[in-house]
């Protein structure tokens, strides 16, 4: 039997990358498609406890159903795993996100919220994002590599709960050099809000910000991106600073 | 100067847990409170990019300043510490949440996901939970760890990017044994989504769900609950998998 993989993003069904992806996975195996109704960047891991999940179907034929859910990346995948498949997925895929999830962008990001729920369900999952964040981007330098990912994880698998988090560059050339797996670079948003006043005189706040990053050692996804390379960070589910946990222990115990 | 606390949650600014942190925090120092107007449990990273934020003054004294705002408990975090602080805070509490945010449910945590923002930020931050759930919980016997482990931060510090996510036990005859500094225990919710029909025929999905965890070895914040000890896991913002990192170069490098 071929192999099932489910997929979601968190830009919505209508979004290019996730047609992109979907075309790259049918090669590999049947899919079942569960993407938010809206574009939901920045829902990061959060779930809809608060209201029921309402779910409409986009399209069937054999070997590919989509639908569309109106909740979170990560209750795409929680509802899509339970009611929605077959059998159980050998893949989960998110994305290909329009917008970096490199470096510090993980923490915010429901393309990869998705991705690591999906590896504490027990699946291998794989998230994919571009650095250009315009709907038109062209995915062209990237589907080889799209495909060399997912071949090599169907074929040797992933470690327990382990996922991976991929970025691809936007080299000046459109060269892509090859991938590097590599560790999260330390960074940070730095948020300005832009305060608004409405027709009645009363505040709002609008957020914006600016990426810093200064932590670009060869090491690190930012690097990668920087030097035209795809970068691939092995991502866990457990937040725990072991290095942290040794030194505290006998500040707090007892 | 007195230090300056910066507080949320995400049970809402109405919650029971956040006016016990509040009164235990000001005996420590100034306090400005940015809560979100409503329950936010489950937003866990998420920020808000899509509307523009409101927020409204609840109260306001020498040395406490508490605020509403429409967003999540990072939007918390980010626009009090860009607007509404009158210098850089150097704590950032939240809490204490009603119900456990051990082992996985840091993932899904609002409470959690501020404290790891604030931690990003460049402020120390502690996060503190009860495994109760319950919107009536007495915080009779957590008060006295939450006094100690602040007045520990505010002395000695935490390691730049380290935060704590702090849960408190519920013992069966009301006395908590003491603090362990643990790793998070790896464990999984086993969704049940509860299919409905609405009035007009066309269903609807409730979550539900079940915790299951099956690493409970004596490092691990649920034994450390389960043993009537306050559970403390250093916490950080890194999500790389540095022995998966290892192993997987030779898979993908090039």
């Amino acid at each position: 039997m071929k192999p099932l993989i489910l997929i979601t993003n968190d830009d919505s069904y209508e979004a290019r990358g996730i047609r992109t992806l979907i075309e790259v996975a049918r090669s590999f195996g049947d899919v079942v498609v569960m993407a938010p109704m809206y574009n939901a960047s920045g829902y990061s891991h959060s779930f809809t406890a608060m209201r029921p999940l309402r779910v409409r179907e986009l399209h069937q034929e054999p070997g590919c159903s989509i639908y569309a859910c109106d909740g979170t990346p990560v209750d795409c995948i929680k509802l899509a795993h339970e009611h929605y498949c077959p059998r159980q997925p050998e893949l989960v895929l998110s994305g290909i996100n329009h917008g970096s999830n490199a470096s510090i962008n993980v923490l915010y990001s429901g393309t990869m919220g998705a991705v690591v729920e999906a590896s504490v369900l027990g699946m291998q999952a794989i998230g994919f994002s571009t650095i250009d964040h315009s709907p038109e981007t062209d995915f062209t330098a990237a589907v080889p590599f799209v495909h060399r990912i997912i071949g090599e994880v169907l074929r040797n698998g992933l470690p327990n709960l382990v996922s991976l988090n991929v970025n691809f560059p936007v080299p000046a050339n459109g060269i892509i050099k090859g991938m590097r797996v590599c560790r999260q670079a330390s960074a940070r948003w730095l948020d300005s809000y832009e305060k608004r006043m409405d027709p009645q005189g009363r505040p709002y706040y609008w957020i914006t910000g600016r990426f810093e990053c200064d932590d670009c050692s060869p090491d690190t996804d930012q690097w990668a991106l920087q030097n035209d390379y795809v970068s691939i960070v092995p991502t866990t589910p457990d937040f725990t600073d072991f290095k942290a946990l040794q030194q505290m222990a006998r500040r707090f115990d007892g």
